[in-house]
């Protein structure tokens, strides 16, 4: 499959060229905000061109919306036709003049939120990062738990506090206990770190009681954000056994504000790196598990720290959705559920400064001489990535990004 | 403080008398649902009745809402006003042929789920419980991590799983690792448990990164329902190291169709147990902390087996939610946190199976002559709790009950 080529001047490998167009919600000036999709440097109006046009009336509704949960709902075939119709529109030079009215630079947009968070989940897909961490965590135990190749780990996150790239990120305080200490101190975290992750973004509710197999969960797979788990080390350290994670990272999860369909990353399916043992049947498909090639970039203050690569992930997409509802557990539109961090074999393929600088022993240096074992005040994180598209086409995820502030 | 009499004929330790006034939303024949209150066995229909009486036009719209969530945004100052206007109107004379014409009886009506869950947080207040459990999953360990006496426990479970009273609850399947065995088989939950808790509803949105102290705490605490927590003893045994329990939990979440202002608890108030050592700074409030004397009742097909009793719980709601907000999360209308299993010193006083029969090991037998160490399909259980009300009224909590059902 090619590219199809498009009347706008963009490069050929432009990351939001017509082999990507993700879903945002925007707002100009004074208005309400409303579904984008950006090709390139701007963002097209979906509503208004949808309403110019006039082929795709079924989705007007859920292209004027304030979220991307209506669009969601509609499921994988409306999903489609919306995708096919965007690429035509961008690629027939006889649309040119409709669509050019609606397009906005993107400098003079405000991105919002893209979807209504129902339920997040946050799993631990990483066979490194998972290892790194136990051998962190829990140095007198093996390294991994012996449920982890059965089964993809997860846990429920707060879904109101996930935000849009670009939210400012307020260490947190509370309780940690120093090492050696017996009893514990409060005051802001010592230890604030990122996590690079992928969030897959779920469309199409199922009712309570029907789980999803493999096969079934790309029909409730709209798309991929990049996210960053913000994680205070310390809090979470202390609170975590034996209920798991709670407040060392529920004060901010950033997501990017474009959500890429899942239909523009068919280039970037890959074998997962290979399970052993097999997995119980009901997360075996009728294929062998994909994984996702996605390159990944994690840029501290303007210096990339580590290129994570998603190739590296141990659990499929479709195998975390569906071990998240074989319990009957039902989805709704919104779920977001996330890869858990990125870690691949080598030193600079980590996605999180607990695995880079081993808890803060082996700090970073950056190139203004400072160093970092955590985050500092006034700290900027940057993820980026990209997926390889059809014909050498590059597929962009829009970035997430946030700057590290004092509490209150 | 006595309670007020009322013109209905109740008799005075009526659990759903004018001391109670609980809220939940309701809908008859082809109706749309509203908010309705729950008056001895019948339900008032606030909207009709808010607006025949027009004293309370600010709260009109909040009434005919499909959820009470929109009166939840209006924060305890409207809650405070709504609950004296119905105290009013079903204690003044002058007020009955108004609002008789608005009362329903409640077996002509369906209750749905009253709150549109935000994010749903399950703690471990439970001193009894949380010792009890540690001794029977991880025997070899101290029975309460280090961390129990110092901070209240929780984690965020599935908001799309919370269902209403009456709801069917389908046994979930999963991955659990038989005893002695290498390897996790896949199947129906051969250990299908309840959790008495109580759960607290939250109003008042507050901001990200604005902690809400413990004196702050009542502000954005509406009310009270019944809550069982299902659990699936074997899945989440297999699961939940590390990151705590996940598929074990998030099946099904029963909440009472009735909540229970705050506003009507205030004589049920009484000091926690003790706790020792002293909390940090930031879970003490100017006055010592307050537990509720709410006395709980957990049925099995119609037999009592077992009396938790809230006040023997360690940490207060107060604490939780400041706990909960510490680190800046933000408080959402909906937000929706349980206390954990409530269980006391006695052997019936235990809120779960895993704890009434030593995780199956030591089944109840019942008066039909059967036994349980957990639930069986077709079993039905019910909570009911009940608190002392001003002047010897008795404040009743709506009951929480579901019917174990196989998987599809």
């Amino acid at each position: 499959m090619t590219a199809p080529a498009s009347w706008l001047d963009l490069p050929p490998d432009h990351p939001f060229g017509v082999a990507t167009l993700p879903y945002g919600v925007f707002a100009t000036g004074a208005g309400t905000p409303r579904v984008g999709v950006r090709v390139g440097e701007q963002v097209l109006d979906v509503a208004a061109v949808a309403e110019a046009d006039g082929r795709v009336p079924e989705l007007a509704a859920a292209f004027g919306a304030a979220t991307l949960n209506p669009l969601l709902s509609l499921g994988r075939p409306a999903w489609r036709r919306a995708r096919a119709w965007l690429t035509e529109l961008l690629t027939q030079p006889d649309r040119r003049a409709v669509v050019a009215a609606h397009l906005v630079p993107l400098d003079r947009v405000r991105l919002s939120l893209p979807i209504d968070v129902a339920d997040y989940v946050d799993f631990y897909a990483s066979e490194y990062h998972a290892s790194n961490v136990g051998r962190i965590f829990r140095p007198d135990s093996p390294p991994l738990t012996p449920n982890w190749k059965h089964l993809p780990i997860g846990y429920h996150g707060r879904a109101g506090t996930v935000v849009v790239s670009g939210t400012e990120i307020r260490r947190p305080r509370g309780q940690r206990r120093p090492p050696g200490a017996a009893t514990p101190t409060f005051g802001p975290s010592q230890a604030l770190d990122i996590e690079a992750e992928l969030g897959f973004v779920v469309g199409q509710a199922t009712e309570l009681g029907t789980p999803v197999s493999v096969d079934e969960a790309d029909e409730h797979l709209f798309g991929v954000v990049l996210l960053n788990d913000w994680s205070a080390r310390d809090i979470q350290a202390w609170e975590y056994v034996p209920l798991g994670p709670f407040l060392g990272k529920s004060f901010a999860t950033s997501i990017s504000a474009w959500v890429v369909p899942l239909d523009a990353l068919a280039a970037a399916r890959v074998p997962v790196p290979g399970q052993d043992p097999e997995p119980l049947p009901y997360l075996r498909g009728t294929k062998p598990p994909q994984g996702l090639d996605i390159r990944c970039e994690v840029e501290l203050n303007g210096t990339v720290i580590s290129r994570p690569t998603y190739r590296d992930m141990y659990w499929s997409p479709e195998q975390m959705l569906a071990h998240m509802t074989v319990n009957g557990a039902r989805l709704r539109d919104g779920d977001l559920f996330a890869s858990g961090t990125i870690s691949g074999p080598r030193d600079d393929s980590l996605g999180c400064l607990l695995e880079l600088t081993r808890n803060g022993t082996q700090p970073l240096r950056l190139p203004d001489g400072s160093t970092r074992g955590y985050l500092t005040d006034g700290d900027r994180v940057t993820l980026r990535a990209w997926a390889p598209g059809p014909a050498g086409a590059r597929v962009g995820l829009g970035e997430v990004t946030g700057t590290i502030v004092p509490p209150r």
